[in-house]
């Protein structure tokens, strides 16, 4: 007889618990689960969580696992309350422009049914194939068209969350505004799982629009990159689109699979625009930032094919690692300065990866000043590992200094708790722990996340 | 020798105290203070909070008085805090976007500065020559062009907030995005004072865009103005501006400063899109509802002729309350309903001032589903100050049927504080106050506001 007995549905199987043991976070710490349970209804979930406030068993909420934070990953001797079977999509209101989905809806499928109704649901995190809503607003995800149209707490309306200690709590509405009290909507988007679980997501859907135009720019070294951006924002521009490859990237990309990228361009930025003479303005001034080859793709295809590329990113570079190492890793950092900074904070890079020797790879969403520094490590190499954190540590200390965040988008999760410290400050900090005491005093969810022990 | 002599610069004035004691929400209870203070800096708001800590005193903040909600009405024996004379715009930077304000900027001074560079700050109050970006933010105010821009929240990226204990503490960043923690920036955004001082504030601007075009469409009926709004997002269009006027109004507006409206017209739609398609497919829409009269500003001058007549709605409404009683007085709603339940909110509203012969004028944001039915009732007489109270909780428990909030702009303040009960249930009160607690755990910020005793 086990604490478990009273768990109805709960696994216990050794391989299951191992394969829920963590993220995409590589390289971070995971705990061992107790035991894992994929409820179908709020009802369910209301009695796990009783049942864990019950016996003192930490809960850590999981949606696709993609997440690039560890915020996912387990800790010794708790429940894994896996939402992916709570993936349907309730209710798709065209006139009012909102859709309720249960949390296990995986982006994709949300942007494809709202589709068919002329509607967009504009946040689209990388990742938008196989994340879930669920844990694209635990996480405050961001993507390649928030540089135009904003991140998930833009979308975000209302939800349903099951408390700490088992109480439905709805917070928000189905109206586009309201004030009716504090916004504790937007409290729980970005809190990942520390505070509740989500059990149903009202968001706010937009009319579709036509594909953008789109470009790429091809540039003698990265910083002329990150000054273009800066000149586009100056002169008034609303780019669609506007992301960072730099060399690393461009022939990882090309090697995972061939599409006849220029591999010798020190950077390259994709940009788009819904209007031609705004796409010839962002190709002008990219030339006047030192590009030597602008180049317009003709059609939506070609476009779509370069935002396919930019999506490869993360596992051409994972393929990168393995090719240099034979247990390579690869430590993705997430870091946002003001746009006006970006082309230091990438001289800064490069200076930090030279001193320290190691391979460092840098995309991201340029337009937000969101950089993803992939920091690629020999696992069977300490010293390369301990190189690696050593880059991790002096690039985020360098995006503070210019004035940026320690993270844009991937969240805190375990990767980034002691970082946050820094950047929150004392009294930041205190706060953050007084919302999180008054709302799981006894820290049953997600212990040991986002913030620093 | 009083506990006011550790007070620097209290004023105590009794004509002045009268003077602080109540917004701009008529019939609504207002204490009496015990002194005013009119800081000039974050230091000097942290001795003011400081020493109110130490005495037990309360303390509330106020910006500009426009507040429609009580929520800067004085509470008996507090600190008023005025925040008028922290008016330094500290910052505009045109490349990143952002502009650092004290809270005591004016909205227009604000919206006037950005302009000289290409800038633009949308969120665009009906007050916005007189109310304060402080005020703005602590409300989440709406406004006109947020049907397609989004409200106050969408742009607020940090904060400066004094905290009830006296430290200071800053939330959010410069940056676009960020991912730091909890969003304890937009949980201090439409806190109304209860949570802390705004002390400075950190918004992202938008480029200039080109005046977008406009029109006005009248109606037989209020419900088939709501119907035309329906329509116009069913069809999948983001017009700039859609605003409701009923005939009450345009009476009103056109007594106040005559402009040639029709006040023959049930219902008139104030329209804007950035397209002459858009704004095309609009006027054919209206006239699909029933419109019989759709016409279009052929200028800027025009257009924006128009758009002073819908702020003139306000001023209009009180003289219209003078001229029908000696001592005529306004009660100022603000519902928000889903879109397409906009009609029956407005069949509504008309059966329920019937029922109870009070005149009711509705106006508001319709493109939103954000209402202002404006009650008129006559002070000297107290069956109708209560009819007027009939009225207005009639209507808010309309709009709550129909699936709305209590409050789409304005805010709880004193007005709402029971119908905020009953909108977010015990689960939800109960969350709102562990929030209080956690920030002000002796309620001296604002007592009595928000949330219900
Ligand atoms: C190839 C790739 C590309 C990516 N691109 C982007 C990108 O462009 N932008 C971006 O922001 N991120 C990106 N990511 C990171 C990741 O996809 C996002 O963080 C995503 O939102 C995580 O969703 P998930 O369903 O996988 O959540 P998980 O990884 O399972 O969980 C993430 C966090 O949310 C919590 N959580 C999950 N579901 C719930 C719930 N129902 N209630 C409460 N808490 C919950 C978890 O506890 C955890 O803290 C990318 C990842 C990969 C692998
Ligand atoms: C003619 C007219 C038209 C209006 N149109 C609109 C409209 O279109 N949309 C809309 O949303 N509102 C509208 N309002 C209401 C009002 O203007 C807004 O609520 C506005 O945001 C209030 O700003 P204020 O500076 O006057 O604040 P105040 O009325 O002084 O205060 C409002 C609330 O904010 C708090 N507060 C003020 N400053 C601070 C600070 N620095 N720190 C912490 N708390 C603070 C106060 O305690 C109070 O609870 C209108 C009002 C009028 C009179």
């Amino acid at each position: 007889m086990t604490i478990l007995d009273g768990l109805p549905g709960a696994l216990t199987d050794p391989d299951l618990l191992t394969s829920y043991r963590r993220d995409e976070a590589d390289l971070c710490e995971a705990g061992q689960p107790l035991a894992v349970v994929r409820p179908t209804t709020t009802d369910e979930v209301v009695a796990v969580v009783k049942w864990a406030a019950q016996h003192g068993v930490p809960v850590v909420a999981q949606g696709a696992r993609t997440g690039l934070a560890g915020g996912a990953n387990a800790v010794d001797g708790c429940l894994i309350v896996s939402m992916v079977n709570m993936d349907r999509i309730v209710e798709v209101d065209r006139s009012n422009r909102i859709a309720v989905v249960q949390p296990g809806v995986v982006n994709a499928a949300l942007s494809r049914a709202v589709a068919q109704v002329g509607l967009r649901y504009p946040p689209d995190p990388g990742s938008w194939e196989t994340s879930t809503i669920g844990g694209n607003v635990a996480t405050n995800a961001g993507g390649m068209c928030c540089v135009k149209y904003g991140v998930t707490t833009e979308y975000v309306l209302g939800l349903e969350v099951v408390l700490a200690d088992g109480r439905v709590l709805r917070t928000g509405r189905r109206t586009p505004k309201g004030v009716a009290g504090y916004d504790l909507t937007r409290l729980f988007v970005g809190s990942e799982g520390t505070l509740g679980i989500i059990t149903e997501i009202t968001v706010a859907l937009r009319p579709a629009i036509a594909d953008p135009l789109t470009l790429v720019a091809v540039f003698p070294n990265t910083a002329s990159a990150g000054d273009a951006v800066n000149r586009i924002f100056t002169a008034g521009l609303a780019p669609a689109l506007l992301e960072l490859l730099d060399q690393v990237h461009l022939a990882a990309i090309e090697r995972y699979q061939p599409m006849g990228l220029n591999t010798q361009a020190k950077a390259l930025l994709l940009a788009a625009a819904d209007r031609t003479e705004d796409l010839d303005a962002i190709a002008q001034l990219c030339r006047d930032a030192g590009s030597g080859e602008v180049w317009q793709a003709t059609d939506a295809t070609e476009a779509a094919e370069l935002l396919q590329a930019r999506r490869r990113a993360h596992p051409a570079m994972e393929k990168l690692a393995m090719e240099t190492y034979e247990h390579g890793g690869l430590i993705i950092d997430d870091i946002a300065v003001p746009r006006t900074r970006l082309a230091e904070l990438l001289d800064s890079i490069e200076l930090i990866a030279a001193k320290h020797g190691v391979t460092v790879g840098v995309v991201g969403h340029a337009g937000d000043g969101n950089l993803h520094p992939n920091i690629v490590v020999n696992r069977d190499d300490p010293d390369s590992v301990a190189a690696g954190h050593r880059v991790f540590d002096e690039i985020m200390e360098c995006g503070l200094a210019l004035g940026g965040t320690c993270t844009g988008e991937h969240g805190v999760g375990l990767l980034k708790r002691d970082w946050l410290a820094t950047e929150l400050g004392p009294v930041g900090l205190d706060v953050q722990r007084a919302i999180k005491t008054a709302l799981d005093p006894a820290n049953l969810l997600n212990p040991g996340k986002v913030l620093p022990l």
